[in-house]
Formats: structure tokens, C-alpha cells, sequence
């Protein structure tokens, strides 16, 4: 069935209005009606079975049928923080990874990074990631559009290793960290009252230098490699989300 | 260090000859010269340290100075069949999974396959997605490149279960098997005396019809979901080969 995403406020009480590009999609893409039948999220605490009442490619207007449980989201929150790639691939990380089920992404800047940081772009390339994400997060039946931020310094990046119950940080080195025996201690660990949080940091390109990785165990990253071969910078990220997933049971416990 | 796969008759003896694209990459993009080292496989059981005799853009010969064992290679061996997605997603298929570690690509064609099949464009086809397929496993630094067969007709497809120690098929239904179950019983399973095949298949756009799910089962697919989200189809196919790879302990025993 279909599904919008809408702000918090737009969903109040027992009614919900669809406005902008969603309104449009309804009425003119999907060709909607009044009693037609759609799934409405807040992405991040409400999700109800709604009934149109009036459809307007600006507005659509929708009565609550039916408060459903979020039950599509996994057990532990996986926290992306992937330093700046070339072109269009934050994009497909942020794509990929949401349909996969990361919940916050976190773009920085490392040593190595290629990109050009272009502050008066800043504002319209955050706006365009995060479309991006609620899009995906529809696609996927994601009971949460995940959290984006404009990218972070190495050094802010670091700190937020002290949030996380576990920060992973791929990088190759001689004696790699058994990532499988780090996640299953993770997972089996003690019980929390909230989703445990697990951070991923990659690597831009080039990788991280051998400074940046001793700055990041400094700071309670452990090191990990994702098998024996070498991947893309934009593939680590959703290497290493699925097997969080995975080892969280996310794929039949 | 840089990478080329070769054909086997151009790898003969103590010497290897690299032409074409190839050639033009290492003396005019790398600059190479001679003296200069490259890793040199033919992309099955050679792969050897090499050192440059003559470097001409249209043919490096080089001489080898040290076999390698090939020991970059996951110990499953993960056939991905995927029915031909639109646009350029079966190039991501291939790019990705090449970079993760499968070894065979089985494209095929099935119900709700949305691709106009055009034999006459298929041979270019098939050359670009091994190009890339080649490509991939080079800067991934494997040391196998995947093999790619033209698109298959549902039914040949599903022969292929025969040849697979298991053969798994993504598709949603009611009561899921346990993706984690049946591969944790799989890989702990009798030893074999080559690599274990397991087979996935993975359906286009619009999934694959009840009824194909049915005929997949009689073949000996095992369905299973990949979480409790909805991917995409180019996604899917990088979520199951992360999971086998994971259970095998390709991340770590």
C-alpha cells in the first residue's frame, strides 16, 4: 500500500492533510480519490491506515482508520558516518542504506576527502539528501525517514563515538579486529532500555590515514575490515549495515 | 599495488603479455615503465607478481617474479541470478557484488521482467557488464573475475538449483523462512571437497508472481526475506551476498 511521510504537525489529532509533492503524487500519479486508502508516518512515533476525505493535487485530507504499530524498524539504530565521496555517491549511500534500515547518517570531512565543501551549496545539497531519504524510507516500508546533518569535522565526527554503544571504524590493517566477535559481544550484551546504537565510520576514496585511525581508537572507534576484499567507499557502508543487521537477527534470529 | 586480469594464453610460462585497454591504462594513465612492478592473474588459478621488460601503451610484456597464492576469495561461492532489472541497475548488480565477492552473475528473464529483451544488442551488452565485472575485480583486488552468461529463460534458470549446494529465492510471503537458520545449517554442513555454491535469486522490479514462487519451491528454492524492510531489487541482491558471506565467516570467523 501506499506511503507518505509527513511532518509531525500535519498529522494531528485524527486528521492528516498530504500537501506539496506527496499531494500531488497522490492525486495526479497514483490518481487518489476521496475513500481511497494510504499509510501515513511521522517518521518517527505515529503511523495509521487513513482514509481520503478530500483530494486535491495541493492538499489531500485524510481521516485516521486505524493507529498501526511500527514494528519495520531492527532492534539496534546503525549510525552511518561516511567521510564526503565524489559525485553522486553520498546519494547512493543514503539511499541504499536507508532501504536497508540505517536510521541516522552522518557526512564529515576527513583528511583524504576529495569533494569541495561548498557552503552556499550546503543548504540545497542537505535538502536534496534528505528527499532522498524519505523516499527511500517510503519505498522500503520504513516506519522512520533516518536523520541527516550537514557534514561534521573529523574532530566533531569523533565525539560522537561517546553516544554510539559501539563505533566501528573500517580501515585495513595488519591484525584486523574480528568484526563478527565484536558485534555478537555487542548484541548479546547487556539489555538496554533503548535500541542499542552501533557507528560505522568510512573512509572517503583514499581511506583514512594511518593518523586519523589512531585518532579514532583514541576515541573509542575499533578498527574492522569487511572480508578480503577491497571496497568502493560507497559499498562499505552498506556492507557493514547488513551485518549489523544480520548479527542483530534482523535476518531470521 | 595495481592489478590486471589477463587472459590465460597471454599469461604463458615466466612471461605475461598485457594489451589493449589494459595496456594503454598502465603505460599512458599509470605511467609505468620498465622495471616497474603490477600484479598480473588470469582471473581463475594464476596470479603472480610481475616486472616490466617493455612498456608500449599497446602491449606490456612482463616477466614473473613471484607466484601468489590466490587466497582473496571468499570460501562459498555465491551465484547471484538476477532477473534483468531496468535501466542500469544490472550493471550496479555486477559492479557490487563483484567488489563483495560472488563469482557467477545468471541473468535472467521472468514474468514481470519490464526490460524489452534485444537479442541483436545483446552481445554488447554482455561485453560491457564483463568489462565492468572485470574492472571491479581488479580494484577490489580479487582474484577471480565473476563469470556472466546471457540472460536465461525462467525455466533454465531454475535447472540451475541442481548444480547449487542451495539455492535460495527472495520473495515475500506470510510465513518466511529463517534466512539465517538455513544458512547457519548450510555452511556448517558437510565438508565438501570444493568451495560450497550457494545460488540466489533475486526478482525484478515487481517481484516474482505466486505462481513462480511455487515452481522455484518445487525446483529446490528455499525462499527468503532479507529483514523486515522492502528493497529494491539492485539492493537485494547485495544484502543476501553480505549475509552468506557473513555467516561463512568472510567477516570474521
Amino acid at each position: 500500500m501506499q506511503r507518505y511521510f509527513v511532518r509531525a504537525e500535519q498529522f494531528a489529532g485524527q486528521t492528516v492533510v498530504v500537501t506539496g509533492e506527496d499531494a500531488h503524487h497522490a492525486v495526479r500519479v497514483m490518481r487518489m480519490r476521496t475513500g481511497d486508502r494510504f499509510i501515513c508516518s511521522n517518521g518517527a512515533d505515529r503511523e495509521a491506515l487513513v482514509e481520503i476525505v478530500s483530494a486535491d493535487p495541493h492538499a489531500v485530507t485524510a481521516r485516521v482508520i486505524e493507529e498501526r504499530s511500527m514494528t519495520a524498524e531492527p532492534d539496534v539504530d546503525v549510525w552511518i558516518a561516511q567521510s564526503l565521496p565524489k559525485s553522486d555517491k553520498m546519494e547512493f549511500v543514503i539511499q541504499k542504506c536507508t532501504e536497508i534500515g540505517a536510521v541516522r547518517f552522518i557526512p564529515f570531512i576527513s583528511e583524504r576527502t576529495v569533494v569541495q565543501y561548498d557552503a552556499k551549496k550546503e543548504g540545497k545539497r542537505l535538502e536534496r539528501w534528505r528527499k532522498i531519504a524519505k523516499e527511500a524510507a517510503e519505498q522500503a516500508h520504513r516506519n522512520r525517514v533516518p536523520d541527516i546533518g550537514a557534514p561534521l569535522s573529523w574532530k566533531q565526527m569523533l565525539i560522537l563515538a561517546e553516544q554510539a554503544d559501539l563505533a566501528l571504524i573500517c580501515h585495513e590493517k595488519e591484525e584486523t579486529v574480528n568484526m563478527r566477535a565484536v558485534l555478537a559481544r555487542f548484541l548479546s550484551g547487556k539489555k538496554r532500555a533503548r535500541a542499542p546504537v552501533a557507528l560505522v565510520a568510512i573512509g572517503p576514496e583514499g581511506g583514512f590515514t594511518e593518523r586519523e585511525a589512531a585518532e579514532a581508537e583514541t576515541a573509542g572507534f575499533v578498527p574492522v575490515r569487511l572480508g578480503r576484499t577491497v571496497l568502493r567507499t560507497e559499498t562499505a557502508a552498506m556492507v557493514a549495515l547488513t551485518c549489523i543487521l544480520y548479527e542483530s537477527g534482523e535476518m531470521g534470529d
